[in-house]
Protein backbone atom coordinates (compact mmCIF):
# COMPACT_ATOMS: atom_id res chain seq x y z
CA UNK A 1 0.00 0.00 0.00
CA UNK A 2 2.90 2.36 0.95
CA UNK A 3 4.20 2.60 -2.74
CA UNK A 4 0.75 3.90 -3.85
CA UNK A 5 1.21 7.20 -2.02
CA UNK A 6 2.56 9.98 -3.81
CA UNK A 7 4.41 12.09 -1.04
CA UNK A 8 4.12 15.43 -1.88
CA UNK A 9 6.80 17.66 -0.28
CA UNK A 10 5.87 20.74 0.13
CA UNK A 11 2.08 22.15 -0.92
CA UNK A 12 3.20 25.18 -2.65
CA UNK A 13 1.05 28.15 -2.95
CA UNK A 14 0.69 27.21 -7.03
CA UNK A 15 0.86 23.96 -7.23
CA UNK A 16 -1.22 22.28 -10.38
CA UNK A 17 -4.31 20.74 -9.95
CA UNK A 18 -7.28 20.07 -12.25
CA UNK A 19 -10.69 19.80 -11.94
CA UNK A 20 -12.60 17.76 -14.00
CA UNK A 21 -16.80 18.17 -13.79
CA UNK A 22 -19.82 17.21 -16.24
CA UNK A 23 -21.45 19.10 -18.45
CA UNK A 24 -25.70 19.51 -18.56
CA UNK A 25 -26.73 16.18 -20.19
CA UNK A 26 -30.44 14.65 -20.43
CA UNK A 27 -30.70 11.57 -18.08
CA UNK A 28 -31.57 8.30 -19.21
CA UNK A 29 -31.13 9.20 -22.90
CA UNK A 30 -28.64 7.55 -25.28
CA UNK A 31 -25.83 9.34 -26.03
CA UNK A 32 -22.46 11.72 -24.17
CA UNK A 33 -22.11 13.93 -21.94
CA UNK A 34 -19.34 16.84 -22.07
CA UNK A 35 -16.76 16.54 -19.70
CA UNK A 36 -14.35 19.56 -18.84
CA UNK A 37 -11.19 19.51 -17.04
CA UNK A 38 -9.95 23.00 -15.64
CA UNK A 39 -6.29 23.38 -15.07
CA UNK A 40 -5.11 26.02 -11.94
CA UNK A 41 -2.30 27.31 -10.90
CA UNK A 42 -3.06 27.21 -7.06
CA UNK A 43 -6.34 28.51 -6.34
CA UNK A 44 -5.96 31.74 -8.45
CA UNK A 45 -5.20 31.16 -12.13
CA UNK A 46 -6.34 29.70 -14.50
CA UNK A 47 -3.96 27.75 -16.92
CA UNK A 48 -5.58 25.72 -19.30
CA UNK A 49 -8.83 23.87 -20.14
CA UNK A 50 -9.43 20.34 -21.90
CA UNK A 51 -12.53 18.22 -22.73
CA UNK A 52 -13.32 14.95 -23.70
CA UNK A 53 -17.01 12.93 -23.94
CA UNK A 54 -18.38 9.96 -22.23
CA UNK A 55 -21.38 8.22 -22.41
CA UNK A 56 -24.54 8.84 -20.36
CA UNK A 57 -24.76 5.79 -17.89
CA UNK A 58 -22.00 4.26 -19.85
CA UNK A 59 -18.97 2.64 -18.42
CA UNK A 60 -15.94 4.84 -20.30
CA UNK A 61 -15.40 8.00 -17.83
CA UNK A 62 -12.23 6.26 -16.28
CA UNK A 63 -10.47 5.50 -19.33
CA UNK A 64 -11.66 8.74 -21.19
CA UNK A 65 -11.02 11.05 -18.04
CA UNK A 66 -7.37 9.33 -18.35
CA UNK A 67 -6.62 9.63 -21.90
CA UNK A 68 -8.01 13.45 -21.43
CA UNK A 69 -5.38 13.85 -18.72
CA UNK A 70 -2.22 11.79 -20.14
CA UNK A 71 -2.77 13.77 -24.08
CA UNK A 72 -3.03 17.39 -22.39
CA UNK A 73 0.14 19.82 -22.88
CA UNK A 74 -0.52 19.94 -18.92
CA UNK A 75 0.10 16.63 -17.72
CA UNK A 76 3.67 17.26 -16.88
CA UNK A 77 2.98 20.19 -14.36
CA UNK A 78 -0.26 18.50 -12.56
CA UNK A 79 0.55 17.34 -9.42
CA UNK A 80 -3.01 16.51 -8.57
CA UNK A 81 -6.62 15.37 -9.89
CA UNK A 82 -9.72 16.67 -8.67
CA UNK A 83 -13.55 14.54 -9.73
CA UNK A 84 -16.63 16.35 -8.47
CA UNK A 85 -17.40 12.84 -7.18
CA UNK A 86 -17.25 9.33 -9.28
CA UNK A 87 -19.91 9.46 -11.04
CA UNK A 88 -20.17 11.14 -14.30
CA UNK A 89 -22.73 11.24 -17.13
CA UNK A 90 -25.37 10.31 -14.60
CA UNK A 91 -23.87 6.65 -13.55
CA UNK A 92 -20.46 6.15 -15.59
CA UNK A 93 -18.28 5.79 -12.53
CA UNK A 94 -14.78 6.74 -12.49
CA UNK A 95 -12.91 3.50 -10.94
CA UNK A 96 -10.31 6.41 -9.01
CA UNK A 97 -8.01 3.50 -8.02
CA UNK A 98 -7.63 2.98 -11.73
CA UNK A 99 -7.41 6.33 -12.66
CA UNK A 100 -4.20 6.77 -10.13
CA UNK A 101 -2.62 3.67 -11.94
CA UNK A 102 -3.24 5.20 -15.33
CA UNK A 103 -2.49 8.83 -14.68
CA UNK A 104 0.01 8.35 -11.76
CA UNK A 105 -1.21 11.31 -10.01
CA UNK A 106 -3.24 11.13 -7.05
CA UNK A 107 -7.02 11.12 -7.49
CA UNK A 108 -8.93 13.41 -4.86
CA UNK A 109 -13.22 13.79 -5.38
CA UNK A 110 -14.94 16.34 -3.69
CA UNK A 111 -18.57 17.16 -3.03
CA UNK A 112 -20.79 19.65 -1.05
CA UNK A 113 -23.33 16.65 -0.23
CA UNK A 114 -21.83 13.68 1.75
CA UNK A 115 -22.78 10.60 -1.41
CA UNK A 116 -25.59 8.34 -0.35
CA UNK A 117 -23.61 4.96 -1.11
CA UNK A 118 -26.73 2.93 -0.18
CA UNK A 119 -29.11 5.00 -3.09
CA UNK A 120 -25.89 4.57 -5.54
CA UNK A 121 -25.93 1.31 -5.16
CA UNK A 122 -29.66 0.94 -5.45
CA UNK A 123 -29.50 2.48 -8.78
CA UNK A 124 -26.53 0.91 -10.34
CA UNK A 125 -28.49 -2.24 -9.94
CA UNK A 126 -31.07 -1.12 -12.80
CA UNK A 127 -27.31 -0.90 -14.92
CA UNK A 128 -25.43 -2.90 -16.71
CA UNK A 129 -22.05 -4.49 -15.50
CA UNK A 130 -23.27 -3.45 -11.98
CA UNK A 131 -20.41 -5.66 -10.56
CA UNK A 132 -17.72 -3.53 -12.36
CA UNK A 133 -19.64 -0.35 -11.39
CA UNK A 134 -19.85 -1.26 -7.59
CA UNK A 135 -16.03 -2.30 -7.62
CA UNK A 136 -15.55 1.09 -8.83
CA UNK A 137 -17.41 3.18 -5.85
CA UNK A 138 -15.52 0.52 -3.20
CA UNK A 139 -12.55 1.37 -4.81
CA UNK A 140 -12.76 5.27 -4.09
CA UNK A 141 -12.63 4.13 -0.16
CA UNK A 142 -13.88 5.66 2.88
CA UNK A 143 -15.83 9.07 2.84
CA UNK A 144 -13.93 12.15 4.43
CA UNK A 145 -15.18 14.82 6.04
CA UNK A 146 -12.61 18.18 5.45
CA UNK A 147 -13.18 21.37 6.59
CA UNK A 148 -11.73 23.69 3.84
CA UNK A 149 -12.22 27.37 3.88
CA UNK A 150 -16.01 27.64 5.68
CA UNK A 151 -15.54 25.98 9.64
CA UNK A 152 -19.21 25.50 9.58
CA UNK A 153 -19.73 23.50 5.64
CA UNK A 154 -17.79 20.52 5.51
CA UNK A 155 -16.91 19.15 1.92
CA UNK A 156 -16.82 15.17 1.44
CA UNK A 157 -13.69 13.81 -0.18
CA UNK A 158 -12.79 10.07 -1.07
CA UNK A 159 -8.85 10.24 -2.33
CA UNK A 160 -6.01 7.34 -3.86
CA UNK A 161 -2.43 8.13 -4.09
CA UNK A 162 -2.48 10.63 -1.38
CA UNK A 163 -2.40 10.63 2.11
CA UNK A 164 -5.50 12.56 4.35
CA UNK A 165 -3.05 15.24 5.68
CA UNK A 166 -1.79 16.30 1.93
CA UNK A 167 -5.01 16.03 0.91
CA UNK A 168 -6.46 18.48 3.42
CA UNK A 169 -3.98 20.99 2.48
CA UNK A 170 -4.44 21.15 -1.24
CA UNK A 171 -7.81 21.54 -0.58
CA UNK A 172 -7.44 24.38 1.87
CA UNK A 173 -4.85 26.39 0.04
CA UNK A 174 -7.08 26.05 -3.52
CA UNK A 175 -10.56 26.76 -2.19
CA UNK A 176 -10.09 30.56 -1.94
CA UNK A 177 -13.31 31.68 -2.84
CA UNK A 178 -15.55 28.72 -1.75
CA UNK A 179 -15.56 25.32 -0.01
CA UNK A 180 -14.48 23.70 -3.07
CA UNK A 181 -11.56 24.36 -4.54
CA UNK A 182 -11.69 26.82 -7.43
CA UNK A 183 -10.35 24.07 -10.65
CA UNK A 184 -13.43 22.65 -9.52
CA UNK A 185 -15.92 25.64 -8.82
CA UNK A 186 -14.98 26.83 -12.20
CA UNK A 187 -14.80 23.25 -14.02
CA UNK A 188 -18.41 23.15 -12.93
CA UNK A 189 -19.04 26.67 -14.29
CA UNK A 190 -17.34 25.83 -17.71
CA UNK A 191 -19.04 22.46 -18.18
CA UNK A 192 -22.33 23.79 -17.58
CA UNK A 193 -22.09 26.92 -19.46
CA UNK A 194 -21.27 25.93 -22.71
CA UNK A 195 -23.33 22.25 -22.56
CA UNK A 196 -26.20 25.19 -21.42
CA UNK A 197 -25.96 27.42 -24.32
CA UNK A 198 -25.84 24.88 -26.58
CA UNK A 199 -29.28 24.17 -27.98
CA UNK A 200 -29.48 28.08 -27.77
CA UNK A 201 -27.04 28.48 -30.21
CA UNK B 1 -21.17 63.02 -27.81
CA UNK B 2 -21.36 63.43 -23.81
CA UNK B 3 -24.62 60.84 -23.49
CA UNK B 4 -22.45 58.32 -24.89
CA UNK B 5 -20.34 58.03 -21.89
CA UNK B 6 -20.75 55.38 -19.20
CA UNK B 7 -19.80 57.11 -16.29
CA UNK B 8 -18.34 54.32 -13.78
CA UNK B 9 -18.19 56.32 -10.54
CA UNK B 10 -15.52 54.10 -8.77
CA UNK B 11 -13.48 51.25 -10.34
CA UNK B 12 -14.20 48.70 -7.23
CA UNK B 13 -12.08 45.79 -7.47
CA UNK B 14 -14.94 43.44 -7.67
CA UNK B 15 -16.23 45.24 -11.12
CA UNK B 16 -18.11 42.15 -13.39
CA UNK B 17 -16.30 42.05 -16.74
CA UNK B 18 -16.67 40.29 -20.26
CA UNK B 19 -13.55 39.07 -22.06
CA UNK B 20 -14.86 37.89 -25.78
CA UNK B 21 -12.63 35.90 -27.63
CA UNK B 22 -12.85 33.23 -30.29
CA UNK B 23 -11.66 29.58 -31.02
CA UNK B 24 -9.36 27.82 -33.38
CA UNK B 25 -10.68 27.55 -36.96
CA UNK B 26 -9.90 27.18 -40.63
CA UNK B 27 -9.17 30.29 -42.34
CA UNK B 28 -10.77 31.27 -45.46
CA UNK B 29 -13.67 28.36 -45.32
CA UNK B 30 -17.44 28.15 -45.34
CA UNK B 31 -18.51 27.29 -41.81
CA UNK B 32 -18.23 28.96 -38.09
CA UNK B 33 -15.80 29.71 -35.32
CA UNK B 34 -17.00 29.05 -31.66
CA UNK B 35 -16.83 32.56 -29.76
CA UNK B 36 -16.33 32.25 -25.95
CA UNK B 37 -17.37 35.05 -23.24
CA UNK B 38 -15.76 34.65 -20.00
CA UNK B 39 -17.45 36.80 -16.57
CA UNK B 40 -14.75 37.71 -14.24
CA UNK B 41 -15.34 39.47 -11.05
CA UNK B 42 -12.50 41.59 -10.96
CA UNK B 43 -8.97 40.05 -11.83
CA UNK B 44 -9.33 36.93 -9.54
CA UNK B 45 -12.47 34.87 -9.86
CA UNK B 46 -14.25 33.64 -12.73
CA UNK B 47 -17.93 33.65 -12.18
CA UNK B 48 -19.92 32.87 -15.63
CA UNK B 49 -19.15 31.94 -19.14
CA UNK B 50 -21.34 31.88 -22.57
CA UNK B 51 -20.73 30.81 -25.75
CA UNK B 52 -21.80 31.65 -29.86
CA UNK B 53 -21.25 30.40 -32.84
CA UNK B 54 -19.92 33.73 -35.82
CA UNK B 55 -18.88 32.79 -39.39
CA UNK B 56 -15.84 32.67 -40.71
CA UNK B 57 -15.04 36.07 -42.77
CA UNK B 58 -19.12 36.63 -41.91
CA UNK B 59 -20.82 39.82 -40.93
CA UNK B 60 -22.90 38.46 -37.95
CA UNK B 61 -19.97 39.04 -34.90
CA UNK B 62 -21.72 42.58 -33.77
CA UNK B 63 -25.21 41.23 -33.46
CA UNK B 64 -24.04 37.45 -32.63
CA UNK B 65 -21.91 39.21 -29.75
CA UNK B 66 -24.61 41.35 -28.71
CA UNK B 67 -27.45 38.50 -28.35
CA UNK B 68 -24.92 36.09 -26.28
CA UNK B 69 -24.18 38.93 -23.74
CA UNK B 70 -28.01 40.29 -23.42
CA UNK B 71 -29.03 36.57 -23.44
CA UNK B 72 -26.72 35.74 -20.06
CA UNK B 73 -27.86 35.70 -16.70
CA UNK B 74 -24.96 38.02 -15.63
CA UNK B 75 -26.09 40.43 -17.90
CA UNK B 76 -26.95 42.61 -14.99
CA UNK B 77 -23.60 42.44 -13.35
CA UNK B 78 -21.82 43.19 -16.19
CA UNK B 79 -20.15 46.53 -16.30
CA UNK B 80 -17.58 46.52 -19.17
CA UNK B 81 -17.28 44.32 -22.61
CA UNK B 82 -13.78 43.71 -23.50
CA UNK B 83 -12.86 41.95 -26.36
CA UNK B 84 -9.49 41.14 -28.08
CA UNK B 85 -9.87 43.27 -31.19
CA UNK B 86 -12.34 43.88 -33.78
CA UNK B 87 -11.24 41.08 -35.99
CA UNK B 88 -13.32 37.83 -35.05
CA UNK B 89 -13.24 34.39 -36.70
CA UNK B 90 -11.20 36.07 -39.77
CA UNK B 91 -12.50 39.61 -40.65
CA UNK B 92 -15.99 38.96 -39.38
CA UNK B 93 -15.76 42.64 -37.60
CA UNK B 94 -17.33 43.79 -34.57
CA UNK B 95 -18.41 46.93 -34.65
CA UNK B 96 -18.04 48.31 -31.71
CA UNK B 97 -20.36 51.87 -31.60
CA UNK B 98 -23.40 49.45 -32.63
CA UNK B 99 -22.32 46.77 -29.60
CA UNK B 100 -22.19 49.38 -27.45
CA UNK B 101 -26.10 50.40 -28.73
CA UNK B 102 -27.26 47.38 -28.41
CA UNK B 103 -25.93 45.95 -24.97
CA UNK B 104 -25.68 49.46 -23.74
CA UNK B 105 -22.51 48.85 -21.92
CA UNK B 106 -18.85 50.32 -22.62
CA UNK B 107 -16.92 48.23 -25.11
CA UNK B 108 -13.01 48.38 -24.60
CA UNK B 109 -11.10 46.17 -27.29
CA UNK B 110 -7.73 45.39 -26.17
CA UNK B 111 -4.57 43.56 -28.28
CA UNK B 112 -0.84 42.93 -27.46
CA UNK B 113 -0.08 43.76 -30.46
CA UNK B 114 -0.78 46.97 -32.04
CA UNK B 115 -3.39 46.76 -34.94
CA UNK B 116 -1.76 47.26 -38.43
CA UNK B 117 -5.13 49.39 -39.65
CA UNK B 118 -4.06 49.57 -43.23
CA UNK B 119 -2.73 45.96 -43.35
CA UNK B 120 -6.88 45.03 -42.12
CA UNK B 121 -8.17 48.00 -44.68
CA UNK B 122 -5.85 45.68 -48.01
CA UNK B 123 -7.27 42.25 -46.86
CA UNK B 124 -11.06 43.81 -46.07
CA UNK B 125 -11.34 45.09 -49.87
CA UNK B 126 -10.80 41.31 -51.27
CA UNK B 127 -14.43 40.80 -48.64
CA UNK B 128 -18.02 41.22 -49.51
CA UNK B 129 -19.25 44.16 -48.04
CA UNK B 130 -16.27 46.13 -47.74
CA UNK B 131 -17.96 49.72 -47.07
CA UNK B 132 -19.70 48.09 -43.79
CA UNK B 133 -16.27 46.73 -42.67
CA UNK B 134 -14.76 49.63 -42.81
CA UNK B 135 -16.97 51.38 -41.18
CA UNK B 136 -16.87 48.66 -38.51
CA UNK B 137 -13.17 49.39 -38.44
CA UNK B 138 -13.32 53.09 -38.05
CA UNK B 139 -15.89 53.09 -35.46
CA UNK B 140 -13.86 51.62 -33.25
CA UNK B 141 -11.87 54.93 -33.26
CA UNK B 142 -8.07 55.98 -31.96
CA UNK B 143 -5.55 53.79 -30.90
CA UNK B 144 -4.34 54.28 -27.81
CA UNK B 145 -1.42 52.43 -26.23
CA UNK B 146 -1.96 51.78 -22.45
CA UNK B 147 0.30 50.45 -19.54
CA UNK B 148 -1.57 47.51 -17.56
CA UNK B 149 0.94 45.25 -15.32
CA UNK B 150 4.33 45.78 -17.08
CA UNK B 151 5.90 48.78 -17.60
CA UNK B 152 7.79 48.15 -20.30
CA UNK B 153 5.61 46.67 -22.66
CA UNK B 154 2.03 48.30 -23.58
CA UNK B 155 -1.34 47.07 -24.92
CA UNK B 156 -3.60 48.41 -27.43
CA UNK B 157 -6.88 49.37 -26.62
CA UNK B 158 -9.76 50.87 -28.45
CA UNK B 159 -12.84 52.16 -26.30
CA UNK B 160 -16.54 53.09 -26.95
CA UNK B 161 -18.73 54.61 -23.93
CA UNK B 162 -15.94 54.89 -21.37
CA UNK B 163 -13.27 57.77 -20.93
CA UNK B 164 -10.41 56.75 -21.40
CA UNK B 165 -9.12 57.16 -17.46
CA UNK B 166 -11.78 54.91 -16.71
CA UNK B 167 -10.74 52.24 -19.32
CA UNK B 168 -7.00 52.49 -17.86
CA UNK B 169 -8.17 51.67 -14.02
CA UNK B 170 -10.32 49.03 -15.27
CA UNK B 171 -7.54 47.70 -17.55
CA UNK B 172 -5.23 47.80 -14.85
CA UNK B 173 -6.90 46.83 -12.08
CA UNK B 174 -8.01 43.50 -13.60
CA UNK B 175 -4.79 42.62 -14.99
CA UNK B 176 -3.83 40.81 -12.29
CA UNK B 177 -1.79 37.80 -13.91
CA UNK B 178 -0.36 39.53 -17.23
CA UNK B 179 -0.71 42.34 -19.37
CA UNK B 180 -4.59 41.69 -20.40
CA UNK B 181 -7.65 41.89 -18.44
CA UNK B 182 -7.93 38.05 -16.49
CA UNK B 183 -10.97 38.00 -18.55
CA UNK B 184 -9.86 37.71 -21.82
CA UNK B 185 -6.84 35.92 -20.66
CA UNK B 186 -8.87 33.20 -19.76
CA UNK B 187 -11.52 33.65 -22.67
CA UNK B 188 -8.68 32.92 -24.84
CA UNK B 189 -7.70 29.67 -22.72
CA UNK B 190 -11.06 28.06 -22.76
CA UNK B 191 -11.70 29.12 -26.37
CA UNK B 192 -8.96 28.20 -27.91
CA UNK B 193 -8.70 24.71 -25.74
CA UNK B 194 -11.64 23.87 -26.00
CA UNK B 195 -11.66 23.79 -29.97
CA UNK B 196 -8.23 22.78 -30.57
CA UNK B 197 -9.22 19.26 -28.71
CA UNK B 198 -12.70 19.20 -30.39
CA UNK B 199 -11.32 16.82 -33.71
CA UNK B 200 -9.21 14.58 -31.30
CA UNK B 201 -12.77 13.65 -29.36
Amino acid sequence: MHENIVKIRRVKPEIRVLGVDDGVFVPHSKGVATVVGVVYRGGYWLDGVMRTEVEIDGMDATEKIASMITASPHYGQLRVVMLNGVTFAGFNMVDIKKLFERVRLPVITVTREKPDLDDIRRALRNLPEYENRLEAMENAGKIIEVHTRDAEQAVYVQIVGISKKDAEKILKSTSTRSNIPEALRVAHIIASGLTRLKEKV
